[in-house]
């Protein structure tokens, strides 16, 4: 599921009920913040820090759940659909018999818009809006996904993933 | 603010708790579950449907907001940010010297994908992600625009506002 941007009330209802119900949450403390894993999880809950464990001991947990029959919240930043990394969990939790839901959240180029006062479309002057990365990251861009080919669409762009290397725009 | 792609349970904590907070609800009907509304609004609230009233009616509304400092919620489907038509009011509210707050919202696109349990990211296929929508719509596409340029990218992309024009992709 995906927590939203960063505040802790922009979770959507239904995401803060899928962590109210978990007997595990499993969050990436270093980009979710506490707030929104402690606000409504269970005093009973198992919350494991997704950054201080390897991708295997997040499957352990999944194949965990799926012997005891219980249920698991993993919490990411943002809109899990946007570089969330989640086709590979959930390939491996429906594999393993598990009711695998994924919960949509606010993506955090609407909540930079929110915040500056904007609409990232306008009649005459935009009416995409590209989501992309630099490339020199961890994960190659594919080549026809440079920025620059992108920009010359003269369009809205916002740019993810990317905060390191504003330099290189 | 953005009320979300339909489901009720997919409006964030701090939309819910605006509409909670408002003396005046301005929402589309056609495009917002009623739910959203009426399960969150004070009893009291007046609810007005903005799909029934001209721009020039809201405007009103806002104003007699201003006058007698009330609290107005606009209700959006979707992300304000992405064709929500909210700049020309957030503008129109800042004028008359209202505080005006955009509150962000879960867009269809996160939620379809979560709906078809996909990502839209997937390393070494697609970095990026193109929100678009076809030409021939009420408002014209800027040039640089057209569906097949930014098809060459070989990323994925969300069509918006189009449902009704799908042979013209």
């Amino acid at each position: 599921m995906g927590a939203g941007p960063g505040a802790p009330d922009l979770i959507t209802l239904r995401g803060a009920r899928r962590i109210a119900e978990a007997d595990i949450v499993i969050w990436a403390a270093s980009l979710v913040m506490a707030e929104c894993v402690e606000e409504h999880a269970r005093r009973e809950a198992e919350l494991v820090d997704s950054s201080r464990i390897a991708h295997e001991d997040v499957l352990a947990l999944y194949r965990r759940a799926a012997a005891e029959d219980l249920r698991v919240a993993r919490v990411h930043s943002g809109d899990p659909a946007l570089w969330g990394a989640v086709q590979e969990q959930y390939d491996a939790a429906a594999a393993m018999g598990l009711d695998v839901e994924i919960v949509p959240g606010v993506s955090a180029f609407g909540a930079a818009a929110a915040a500056a006062g904007r609409e990232l479309t306008i009649p005459e002057v935009a009416q995409s809006v590209v989501l992309t990365r630099l490339e020199g990251g961890k994960t190659p861009m594919p080549d026809r996904e440079r920025l620059r080919a992108f920009a010359a669409h003269g369009t809205t762009m916002a740019i993810f993933l990317s905060a390191a290397r504003t330099g290189q725009i």
